[in-house]
């Protein structure tokens, strides 16, 4: 087929879009857009190549017409799920690492800024008043992180500079990072919720993590523990969240990725209507407008990945993978489906 | 003289009037309010101990009716003040520790979130949008802390921990810090402040730092450099931080201590208009109001000290200088002019 475009990236916001038109390999056209592939109503791939972040729906009707697809993100089920739900695949890549770092600040800025009520310090400025504004220490504070890859093995390293006392679960626990980190163990899933004060997502999202922190695993926690979540949102439903804040088991909620986050998208972006939403997503959507109303929550735009390092590197590796495909046909980080 | 009460607490907050009661000594009548003496229209002095924290100005006539003061604060300089203002003194107690650790983590806080642009990412959630929200890595960038006193030594401990590269300016350096952190070294000021990506100041009040940090000192930062300051506002001009702030040269303000606090304090939760303000102040006061609504400020109520642990240390601190007092008659902590 004959395309008007080499690559297309949707999803590319203003600054990353920059940063790809300088890197990318010269001598080809490619098309940027913020939108997702839905909101740029594009019925026909407009390129061989398409590249997403997380929030586009690859259609069906596509696979057999584009040559590769490349998501820059770390995360790569929703392209797995792709290849599962046409039955077959075509070239694919990803981005294995180049916001480990970035994200995992942003979870701290996140936790941190709950354990100190933040928001209501915000809201009470106008009335210079003290009331109500009393919050935690973070030294000294029982944090636990679930899954130490790549993004939990740097959350282990803030939190353990922070001098708080570090707690991980992972299905294949790394003991190196037990010698590296004084004080840092191990523990079952169930260990870490019970202990924790600040509780860190920074699962994959698998067929086993997927709803895996609903109400009666995460109401385990610590009563007035805080839950961060830089992962993916489904791994904890947004109605369990609002509900174990709203009964006093979760004292704060720092969300960076969403439930439904495609739906929320399309509310919040695209100015959808709530009862646009299919039925069993709305009361996911709602349950996250209403967190965003509360000062006990700090909601982030899927930000956190979002540094000058990381977009530069994140630009980087993505044309990098360009320019081998090009040249070669492979990509340097694949998806092997 | 006779009393209504033996000692009254102005300036204490719930949580701090709450923690007051369980621990101060028994037996003794006690005055609470969260307001400062002028805005409890007290004209004469209603216990022969007067509690303040730093807002509250000592009518001078009651120089000759109190018997002692206790601010319930770490900076002391409002008390020298008032006593060379009168020519006089009386017995006299400040709170030298209680809350090193909650500021400095505030203050991590603010100097965090600035350099992730945390208010454009929380006003952005509303559209889902990312453009413009590129933050910066907080690891490997230069922080440089003023004055490495008890607050100073704490932010050099959480910056080390981040993994920033610390600079301390002090009159009487402490090398023994260098030993504890490595990679941490002591400057100039004007070289702390060239090669700042963070400035922070943890300066204590005097004659010397008294609008220390005006436009042409602050004015040396490295062009984008954010600035907090959570120890006392009379150190930076706020009309002098604006003007940096809209000239680029600091891209971020995050401030919990205000230049005129008390004149704010009067506007924000008395509700006085800013004409009621005289002359000389109300252009500070306007400015401070101005910064509030930037997105680009991060303004908290002089509550970095307010952390659970704080407020227990603290009115511990005040009960104990009051206990010795009762029976002793001489403070724990006393402080000598």
């Amino acid at each position: 087929m004959s395309y008007e475009y080499d690559a297309a990236f949707y999803e590319a916001f203003e600054e990353e879009a920059e940063e790809l038109e300088k890197l990318l390999p010269k001598g080809h056209k490619y098309f940027f857009t913020w939108k997702s592939i839905q909101e740029s109503d594009h019925i026909e791939p407009i390129a061989g190549i398409i590249s997403t972040r997380t929030q586009s729906k690859f259609p069906i009707s596509w696979i057999d017409k584009i040559n590769a697809v490349i998501t820059r993100s770390t995360g790569y089920d929703h392209v797995s799920a792709y290849f599962r739900e046409c039955g077959k695949s075509v070239d694919a890549a990803y981005l294995p690492e180049y916001a480990a770092r970035a994200v995992a600040e942003q979870a701290m800025i996140l936790w941190t800024s709950l354990l100190r009520i933040l928001p209501l310090q915000l809201e009470s400025m106008s009335t210079f008043h003290r009331d109500g504004l009393t919050g935690r220490e973070i030294r000294g504070r029982n944090l636990s992180v679930l899954a130490t890859g790549r993004i939990g093995r740097q959350i282990v390293d803030i939190a353990h500079g922070l001098g708080m006392n570090v707690t991980g679960f992972d299905i294949s626990p790394d003991e190196s990072l037990a010698a590296k980190y004084p004080g840092f163990k191990y523990a079952s899933l169930e260990e870490a919720l019970c202990n924790a004060d600040v509780l860190v997502c920074a699962l994959p999202l698998t067929d086993k993590t997927n709803r895996m922190l609903d109400r009666k695993m995460l109401g385990l926690v610590k009563k007035g523990a805080v839950f961060v979540n830089i992962a993916r949102g489904e791994i904890s439903p947004t109605e369990d969240l609002l509900e174990l804040l709203e009964a006093g088991i979760l004292s704060g909620i720092g969300l960076d990725v969403y439930d439904c986050e495609k739906d929320l998208a399309s509310v919040l972006r695209g100015g959808a209507s709530l009862e646009s939403i299919p039925e069993e997503r709305r009361k996911t959507v709602a349950a996250t407008l209403k967190l965003m109303r509360d000062t006990r929550a700090i909601l982030t735009p899927h930000n956190a990945f979002n540094t000058e390092e990381s977009v530069h590197r994140k630009s980087l590796e993505t044309s990098k993978n360009l320019d081998a495909y090009f040249r070669t046909g492979r990509f340097i980080s694949p998806i092997l489906s």
